[in-house]
């Protein structure tokens, strides 16, 4: 059977979700501790490779095993064997050819922003603290202009590997919890970099140093250039994978 | 002069508040620090000796020092010296016969528990887990009969060092937001563990192992026995210390 992890993990110790050489991935664990657990070697698909450093609250990942254990119980055995900052919120049956990348979803991001004189040391783990004040109104004005479909190249690494920039945003927007300052993002899927790239253009729109229109005149220049700076990834959560 | 610092922490890495033998506590730190700063032996009178892993918001101490630098400004010197997980939040002068431990006060905690199926790894750093539903409500019923002057030697740690085991607790209550139960409690002064026996006791109320009304005769007992355990430090927060 195909069985579909939902996976909450901490980033902070992990470099990014896809295994590569230079270091401990949150793929490479999860395949390592299921190995263990079915006693044969099984590899997940995941739905989104998030950076290094990045968090979830719900990254999705899948992969194939016959076993009697219930497909629901696998969270249990798999959460006794994984280390503290990865733990599995859900497991079970799905179709053999629901591939998580390529299906239909909604994906949701969180990027955290604490906005006050000092930093506090109990929030500094998941977000970006900043001192000059944030005007989130503005920011949230300027997030509008991401929504719909639009060719994202602009707020896309140049490093990106795609065949096209085009996504859709489905909503995007700037609210302020006390001193938190909280950008949340809906999308098709993004590309490589983008919500932090989305960031760092909002967080200059909220000081000041644009304009909320600018948002849409940086998509329409096409040019990673004439966005902003790639915000830390320590402030950014994958919030929810949302299927059709 | 004398100087008042309101000072925020991360607990995690220091053995409590209070200089002792064993390992690094905040107070140290601290101590180390303004010395550096001022070249010359300082040490601060803290007004709550946090526990061993306890985090704070607000903590407060004060301090004597001859020095040109207005009072305001010794809090960005201290940050740019102190490790990332102490933050101070305020400096100002105060007169010369303040004692943070002495002078009449309000002093705001906050337990945090995270009630769900699994736990989630970005909140474990600042809240226990616990996977038996708890009714807030029922624990907030049960949190009303700590609400003023009473003997609290029953919520208090058979290693408490005091004259009196009266203290006057201004407000006590308990709210769920969305997965977190939060106990937020304001006294006068608290006595050695009492925050974290009166949450391990209200969790039994919540889980359904004591009813809300026992709160009421656990106090009568006058007899740690007669509380539930010692809740886990990790998930207590000083949030506030308010000065008449």
């Amino acid at each position: 059977m195909r069985v579909k992890l939902v996976v909450a993990y901490d980033g902070t110790e992990y470099c990014g979700w896809q295994i590569q050489p230079n270091g401990m991935t949150v793929e490479e664990v999860l395949n390592r501790t299921i190995s263990e657990l079915f006693h044969r070697e099984i590899s997940v698909i995941g739905a989104s490779r998030t950076d290094s450093g990045v968090h979830a609250l719900g990254n999705v990942a899948v992969f194939d095993v016959e076993t009697r254990l219930p497909a629901e119980k696998i969270s249990y055995a798999l959460n006794q064997r994984l280390p503290a900052d990865i733990v599995v919120q859900e497991s079970a049956e799905v179709s053999p050819d629901f591939h998580p990348r390529f299906a239909r979803s909604r994906k949701t991001y969180e990027y955290r922003i604490l906005n006050r004189r000092f930093p506090l040391p109990t929030e500094a783990r998941y977000s970006l603290f900043e001192y000059h004040p944030l005007d989130a109104s503005r920011m949230n004005e300027g997030a509008a202009y991401l929504v719909g479909e639009h060719d994202f190249t602009s707020f896309a690494s140049v490093h990106s590997q795609t065949n096209t920039f085009v996504r859709t945003v489905y909503e995007a927007g700037v609210r302020r919890e006390g001193d938190m300052v909280v950008i949340r993002i809906t999308g098709s899927g993004f590309l490589y970099n983008m919500v932090r790239i989305i960031a760092g253009t909002l967080l200059r729109v909220g000081s000041g140093l644009a304009e909320p229109e600018d948002m849409g005149k940086i998509l329409l220049a096409k040019n990673r250039g004439a966005a902003g700076p790639t915000a830390p990834a320590h402030a950014l959560t994958l919030v929810e994978i949302a299927y059709e």
